[in-house]
């Protein structure tokens, strides 16, 4: 069993954990934690033993009435591997703790690419973590996994000349109650290219890619219009098979009346997802188009989830336990990953829409 | 001077209304509206002569104690051309009445553009409105405005090969309080291209332009993220002084601050406009770059204000009174358009601010 303690427990990190302690392979050393608040509280409740991820706070946790099992080192030097999912830089000031107990760490796309030996994706660049030499990677952002997710196919099957997406941003979590904007719609960052094209490139260096940043008033996902002018000139129905076929990509089948964030959350929490996450890039099938050589689309992407099963499988390949098929099929079927399945006997009846 | 009723009273009806006002080679006829609302009171408040756009009201706006000048028929018949401001779809069914008392008129976006003789924008395709045989013209909607006008003067200069262009749309208009969504992303439409494309081909048929539509819970503007892959490899300095030397385009400069709708409305608040109105496509100056022959930038198109200006212009190219250059000028400066000479002395420091 690989022991692996998770190092901050917010938003990821409590995912992170959850999905840890489903694994066959794995076991969940514990979480650390800065503060006894509510998302504590709801750790003990779970049974993970929890560490105070600042030393001198371990006080506050016993006024609180929270039981301790230790410092956040106790928890590195137990463990087999550390999911680092403190808050962007942090965990470039964790580093050094991890590197002391030469305990192998991954961290999140928030954290500069130069620190870390590998940027990692399961779906685009599995290997990149299993090499000897490698004893950190990086799960690239939300928003990066969703784009590798869906270039990965694309470059395989018909090549990409270029890509160019405008990511329409949610302005925050829901939980983030102290973020903006409300009633605007904000270039953001102004200057183009958004750091997205570059972050791409750190999975896939080659890819000629330039992403454009809005963000709006909004909590619930990113919105990706994407275009990608392709190698080949493929109906826009066989990109739907293409796409369909992978198991981290779910085509959101019209029929449903799913048309926006609000209902694919909704529809994720009907189906008894926890917290209603959305694992999936959520790709509207009705979008898909091919004009020429462009490809043309919509995807939705759940800022809060999408990167949980890469850091699972980011786990596995840092400490070279199994390969990338067997690796991503054991976080998919525990987690239960990929809403295509349901759907299956609809596919096969919609696929062949017509060469349109 | 030009005799010009308004038949339609609302958003567009009323600004079209106070526009011909301050024209000096026209005399406002009076404005139809059909219900005697808050709109109406103003109306009679500025001394614009009222008349019932549907004929059996004239009761309400009596028990409302508003005093009519007459119906629409009335209108129509005493002006030389009819601005056809009513909801989309109304207006073809507004066409007969025109027709029978031979008064040539002047549609809006929200009206197919098989219903008259051309489709107009000022910038782009003047010449279109002022043929002998031309009776009725449409101003494009808002957004293709927004995107003739910055078309226009890249094709002349550098040619177009191609525009993808994604509309972030405002949900609704500041007084559209039954609209939505609240916080969500929406694909409107999910199937590309959304008809804006097809829309600019109405003014430039050959230009190859595929746009995607997505919905946010927004009031003040529509945000444009653009893409247009040129015939030439400017630098972004070139296309910037390209830019801004068209008076209706706005680059927003980066040391005002102005980093999104909420504070572009604000400010043209503060300058005096009237309802804040934003004429001018308004740019991010720093968003202008250019990757190669791709040209990204972001500008914002005011819904409620773009296409005054337009009416006006279309209004002298119908009844064929002035060229592009003197209409236009015209306009300009009676409305006040123009928010780069504001900005003039400073340009001069910006504009070559080097080849990036």
């Amino acid at each position: 069993m690989i022991q692996v303690g998770v190092n901050g427990y917010g938003t990821i990190g409590k995912r992170v954990a959850d999905a840890v302690a489903t694994q066959p392979d794995m076991k969940l050393t514990g979480v650390a934690k800065t503060r006894p608040n509510y998302e504590a509280e709801a750790a003990v409740r779970k049974g993970y033993p929890l560490y105070a991820a600042v030393p001198d706070r371990a006080d506050r946790f016993r006024e609180a009435g929270i039981d301790l099992a230790g410092e956040a080192e106790d928890m590195v030097m137990t463990a087999d591997v550390v999911v680092d999912t403190t808050p962007s830089g942090i965990g470039a000031d964790n580093l050094e703790l991890y590197e002391r107990y030469d305990t192998p760490a991954v961290f999140q796309g928030g954290e500069d690419g130069s620190l870390v030996d590998a940027s990692f994706n399961a779906r685009a660049n599995y290997d990149a973590a299993t090499a000897e030499d490698v004893d950190s990677v990086r799960v690239v952002s939300c928003n990066t996994t969703g784009l590798s997710r869906l270039l990965a196919p694309l470059r395989e099957e018909y090549g990409v000349e270029k890509a160019r997406i405008t990511l329409v941003r949610r302005g925050g979590d829901p939980g983030q109650t102290s973020r903006g904007p409300i009633n605007d719609i904000l270039p953001d960052p102004v200057e183009i290219p958004s750091h997205h094209g570059p972050d791409v490139n750190t999975i896939f260096p080659d890819v000629d890619i330039d992403t454009l940043g809005v963000k709006v008033p909004a909590t619930l996902m990113h919105l990706h219009s994407v275009n990608v002018t392709l190698g080949a000139e493929p109906s826009a129905a066989a990109v739907r098979e293409l796409l369909s076929a992978e198991p981290r990509l779910f085509l959101v089948p019209e029929e449903t009346g799913i048309d926006g964030t609000g209902k694919l959350k909704e529809f994720a929490m009907d189906t008894g997802r926890p917290r209603g996450d959305l694992w999936e890039n959520c790709i509207w099938e009705d979008s898909v188009s091919v004009e020429g050589s462009d490809l043309y689309l919509f995807q939705s992407i759940h800022q809060e989830s999408d990167v949980i099963p890469e850091n699972i499988d980011a786990v596995r390949a840092l400490l070279d336990r199994e390969d990338r098929e067997t690796s991503m099929a054991t976080t998919d079927e525990t987690l239960g990953v990929g809403l295509e399945s349901l759907f299956d006997g609809r596919r096969q009846r919609v696929v062949p829409k017509g060469d349109d």
